[in-house]
């Protein structure tokens, strides 16, 4: 395959070590990474692993990696996320709880393209609650490098929310919350999506936390009354959205009080997201420190490339 | 318009008094009756208020009681449901609580076919907590009507569920849950679409029910459980299913407690789904009637017949 200029001078000026990747269910994202774990260029796309067949996955990484690969060596790949779910491109089995988040191993594919070595991180399950994660993981294993002697619970917030206790390097137990997928198909696909819309209110968005938090049963009585206020009340799309999101998050909050309640709280996520999470923690009283997932990821991921460099 | 030899007939055999019409959001469901509140025949069609634009509802209406009509006289079409929302055919102002559940009153929206004349009932409202309800006023009247003198609380399970405190003869309050809604687009619209499928198992669901009703505000932990458990358990779809019912039916329950508890329960719905229900409620000591949705919705549009009859 003959080189196009533009690759080859992108790959001159990079000096590309080796590629971190956050392969999720809907989003692929990469960086270019030199060797001392700094992200020398970034690139991502909507390949995600649920619209890829399993031949899919090495085209479509090429296509977005492609103008950091040169022909004349070969790069380690370091991916985590569902790409290495059962349906992903390879199923990298999971580890099971008490554990180090940083995985001892990997498990690759095989990749037809001879300027990439892929290595695909396991995740990792609890056996009772059944509970697994994948990709979180590694934002943990990022977090714990930069901050070893940590101990307390890690909130990981997103479609589906992980509060993950962490004591002495370990992973002890984790609890999956599915409210940021319910917040999605609720505005989406319900009677509420005539109801919420763009929009936010913090006033609101506080009020539905609080009682949540006093009577977190009644869920499926507060989600049609944002229905009826708009109706009878006129309420605005945008205090229904944050009355929503402060119900789910609620609910979220008093189920996670046994994880959260006088410990140290890192949240670990999206900016926006972690704001509003830290926000209706700090009405309880709790004063979490918040990370952007990214620079987590990729420090997890520079752990996992350390180790198989120091593997015999 | 000449008459089809077909209609003649029927309406010959039929001796049609007027229609009873339950119009919902996604169906259609006509009776024809005779003056003594019988069904001579039904019909229904899948012409709910969604689908159709304002000028599309006498169409669709006649399209499905046709065989009844005559061409020399009128008959009174009295219905109920979404069909009176502002979306629908014309807007039927709600009557607010405390009222009765019989309306005194009906909207005629205009008809271009002089072989009918419609009205429909309003729904009834609750100013706070905001709530609404379209149609279950009519299935209560219907039961009422039946009842006179029935004090206690009416459950009518379905995709938004009410609770509907009565006594005297009238509507004193009413709470909605989204519950049949939540259970419909999280087991279609989620990850849990690939654990949960068809089957059922009681054990699960009576386990499920417990454990949402000791532990209510833990639904969004519980839900990805369901998932983890296909994972790592291989928990059977059948088995998910009962389970996703189970939290969903429990959270209600809880929360609806001060509605139920030591009270006359009433049940009016879909007979399966009134069934799930009785056996939650059995397991809290509580002991419903249940009564089918259908024959309660033609009583209460015969209550509201009999009240045009009697206008002057």
């Amino acid at each position: 395959m003959a080189e196009a200029p533009h690759q080859q001078a992108t790959d001159a000026g990079l000096g590309c070590d080796w590629i971190a990747v956050d392969w999720g269910t809907t989003h692929l994202r990469a960086w270019a990474m030199d060797a001392g774990a700094q992200a020398l260029d970034q690139a991502s796309s909507a390949d995600g692993m649920a619209g890829l067949a399993q031949d899919g996955f090495e085209p479509a990484l090429i296509a977005l990696i492609a103008p950091w690969l040169s022909s004349d060596r070969c790069v380690p790949v370091i991916a985590c996320g569902m790409v290495g779910s059962r349906q992903g491109w390879v199923e990298a089995a999971y580890r099971a709880t008490p554990c180090t988040a940083l995985a001892d191993e990997t498990t690759r594919p095989q990749v037809a393209d001879p300027r990439i070595a892929v290595h695909i991180a396991p995740g990792i399950s609890q056996n009772s609650p059944a509970d697994v994660m994948r990709g979180e993981e590694t934002q943990i294993a990022g977090f714990l490098a930069l901050n070893p002697r940590f101990d307390g619970v890690i909130c990981l917030p997103g479609t589906h929310s992980k509060w993950v206790q962490v004591s002495a390097g370990e992973i002890v137990s984790f609890q999956t919350f599915m409210t940021g997928e319910m917040f999605a198909t609720l505005s989406r696909h319900t009677v509420l999506r005539h109801s919420v819309t763009e929009g936010w209110d913090d006033a609101a968005f506080d009020a539905a936390l609080s009682d949540a938090l006093s009577r977190p049963e009644r869920l499926a009585a507060r989600l049609f009354t944002l229905r009826a206020d708009g109706l009878l009340h006129g309420q605005p799309g945008g205090v229904a959205r944050a009355k929503l999101s402060g119900a789910l998050i609620g609910a979220e909050l008093a189920a996670a009080k046994p994880y959260w309640l006088g410990m140290n709280i890192a949240l670990i996520g999206a900016p926006d997201l972690c704001a509003t999470y830290a926000r209706a923690l700090n009405t309880q009283g709790a004063t979490p420190v918040t990370l952007d997932s990214a620079p987590m990821t990729r420090a997890g991921l520079a752990a996992i490339r350390k180790q198989i460099e120091d593997m015999p």
